[in-house]
């Protein structure tokens, strides 16, 4: 079965829906029942009659009406009758949101199994136990448990993120939201007795709003299903891994987290390196990545980057950085040196990195961008802004996204400060231009189209290889 | 001579004070005059009489009082004339503001090189040219030409920061002033033509709101100068440094910029190994190291590292990082398992890393941060704060500063989210708590404390057997 009903149910029932207001039962009640959610919401608790003014139902049987997503927060002991009361209600899918299953010990894993065995012969596919379930901002499927005045709910995006672990993703989201980084959808997998991130990215590859897909996992069950899937994803898409327990203390401390067995680190590198997903090293890069891959073309023959800056240093430094990293600064061909030395004051030099020095205002940015976007010898663009000189102005932003839709090059964008660097660089972020705030990190996402670009080309050449094999 | 001049000068002249508020002259004459700076402030300009109501001076000679400091705003061209005006007039100390020397070629090097002479046989120190100078959030003294609606002013605070890029240091104030992060003293030191990181080590030692040195350069002139001095000043307090042109191509890039031979990379990670500075590899780090190394208690005896946190996922995650750079996991003693474990709730298991389960409030951090820090296997903590769950109020942030002031021992947090979680993170910075987004970030963090630790008692068997010798 597929996992339409997780993301686009017409009814969804909450299963432990509860009247007090910090129980996560009413937390997941009140997300559906009071957002823009377009199905019908049904509240199931056999203690109560009425939870924010909906009618409450003793158990799901009684709701009169097809039941698509059941959400369970319950006391784990209960969930397996819970259960049973979806498969005879024929419920499409369910999330189960309680904890104190495998991750616990022996007597969780016995009532894990139990659930486990009891679905395999059903329709009913199951996401958790264990986890905290969906965000879809779209169908506004939102089964966080966690009040959105602490854990801030993301805009809609083209970012969709699974994560083994709950807390990590609730903490990560709450985050995007506050840097205006949206998402297409969030899925926490937890203890994956039966949905997992093989699951999830087959469906994912084929979600039109996804066009980029971070999973951060402590363990992959289905090994060789994971190979064949996600390098049939990677084709379309890039997917950017963080891995949790990659050194033997880290891998002790996931068994006890979601009880899973994290397995050999190299292991899973070189399973990830063989279907081209992207690894981060940590949660930064997670994130850095993701955002540039998201929404910036890939470099197309020419992969050399030009560096355009108002300040020397970070110049210096994102040179650097390219360097150790193996990415070529482009040599900027005759006419753009003629251009740039036409029009830059005579104390700018007109190479690369570009120092377009401390007086640099928009104009110059824009015709500094012009010049070196329209250079053959230009691959992608690094763009430094730091907008502490009152000569910078925010419409230096419509000169970086000028320059964006003229060439279609990638662009990124470095920038540091405070309250005003913060506001421009949330207005490049709604231009799907990524802004970091020290140049290493700049570079570095820089690396990340490189790599994936290298990744397509090398599935290419495979295929042609195959092709011509036949 | 001393440069107590630059710091807490009696009197200051403006020599290029203007009445245009853009203009670099009106913006450094504004923050003396309308600051809380005590001294005297003296506007110089032939061509004005009246700036923000203060009687301009046509030239320094004019001025019927003694200057202690005079800042430069002029063109490169007159900036000669105005230094033999403070010669005559002895001036103690001059910051030249102005660009235009060495980093423009050979005419501005004649230029440098003719003031450079010129000072040689007097007492008048100069810091610059090409920079923009001095902050002193205690003084007052503050000669950067960016209006503070750009570039916000940081508080007080007990790091000093030395940079020879000047707009890689405007933009780190702004953000450090952002984030809440403290200063002592900022100096940017631009072409160095008197004035050096030499000559700045060798003050900030003796500074006693100073207890963290920053310094990022491109290139150090007085090599062996350097060595002497900064191997003294690491033995007082750790010095943090960032090398820019590290690399050919940033190199390269350097000798446009400052105008200085960045020189061989190797070379210099020897000098900063051989005095025991802390080596930032990026800009990130630069920060996440000065804000531990600053206020946080170098660990006694016991190293090894207790992880309390209320996500699992970031527990794992720091815990690899930890077994990346060779930090020991402390294993808690008897007392600490059975303290936990009477007092955890039993879902929760007590060994370190210590997940305190989702539902952890700050009582049970309390309990758990008196057991952990009470142990004396355990001699540094991480934090890990995720406060996206209802159970976390910022009472947590009582419970850690008071096992803080208790135990006495380095404290790290780790913490990511939105609005909440940056109230709480500016809550233990207050307390000098440095709080780190990302696990590895914190991690990293108190890796550097622990290379800072190695540093000392690496110079002090040094120095016993350099004694034992004689």
């Amino acid at each position: 079965m597929g996992l339409e009903a997780f993301f686009k149910p017409k009814s969804v029932a909450v299963i432990g829906a509860s009247r007090e207001s910090r129980k996560f039962g009413h937390v997941i009640f009140k997300n559906f029942a009071q957002s823009e959610f377009e199905g019908k919401t049904y509240p199931v608790n056999p203690k109560a009659e009425k939870i924010l003014g909906f009618k409450v139902y003793p158990s799901l049987k009684e709701i009169p009406d097809e039941v698509d997503l059941a959400v369970i927060a319950l006391p784990a002991a209960i969930v397996s009758s819970a259960i049973n009361d979806c498969l005879s209600k024929n419920v499409k899918a369910a999330v189960i949101i309680s904890g104190g299953f495998k991750e616990t010990g022996e007597k969780g894993e016995k009532l894990e199994n139990e659930i486990k065995k009891r679905i395999t012969v059903s329709n009913l596919r199951i996401i958790g136990p264990n986890c905290i379930g969906i965000y879809d901002p779209t169908s506004h499927v939102d089964t966080l448990f966690l009040p959105t005045y602490r854990l801030r709910r993301p805009k809609p995006g083209a970012i969709a993120f699974i994560t083994q672990s709950g807390a990590f993703g609730a903490a990560i989201l709450d985050w995007a939201s506050s840097q205006d980084i949206g998402i297409s959808k969030f899925i926490s997998i937890g203890n994956k007795i039966d949905v997992d991130e093989v699951d999830l990215l087959n469906y994912l590859a084929e979600d039109s709003l996804t066009t980029c897909i971070i999973l951060y996992v402590e363990s992959i069950e289905r090994g060789r299903e994971f190979l064949k899937v996600a390098s049939k994803v990677i084709e379309r898409k890039p997917l950017v891994v963080l891995k949790g327990g990659t050194t033997p203390e880290g891998a002790n401390a996931a068994l006890s987290h979601t009880g899973s067995m994290a397995g050999a680190a190299n292991v899973y590198k070189g399973a990830f390196e063989q279907v081209g997903a992207i690894q981060a090293q940590n949660v930064d890069e997670l994130f850095d990545y993701a955002r540039v891959l998201a929404y910036q073309p890939i470099p197309k023959a020419q992969t050399d980057v030009a560096i355009v800056t108002n300040g020397g240093g970070f110049g210096v430094i994102s040179t650097d950085e390219a360097s150790r990293l193996g990415i070529k600064l482009a040599s900027f061909n005759k006419e753009t040196t003629k251009t740039l030395k036409e029009n830059l004051p005579d104390y700018a030099i007109p190479r690369n990195p570009l120092d377009l020095v401390g007086d640099a205002d928009a104009e110059r940015y824009r015709m500094a961008l012009n010049a070196v976007a329209s250079d053959p010898n230009v691959g992608v663009l690094l763009v430094i802004v730091l907008p502490q000189t009152s000569y910078i102005e925010s419409d230096v932003v419509d000169a970086i996204t000028e320059c964006q839709v003229t060439y279609r090059k990638p662009i990124v964008v470095c920038s540091i400060g405070g309250n005003f660097t913060q506001v421009m660089a949330k207005m490049l972020e709604e231009e799907h231009i990524p802004t970091y705030v020290t140049p290493e990190r700049a570079i570095n996402a820089i690396n990340a189209l490189l790599m994936y670009r290298k990744v397509l080309e090398d599935k290419k050449r495979k295929q042609r290889r195959t092709e011509a094999a036949k």
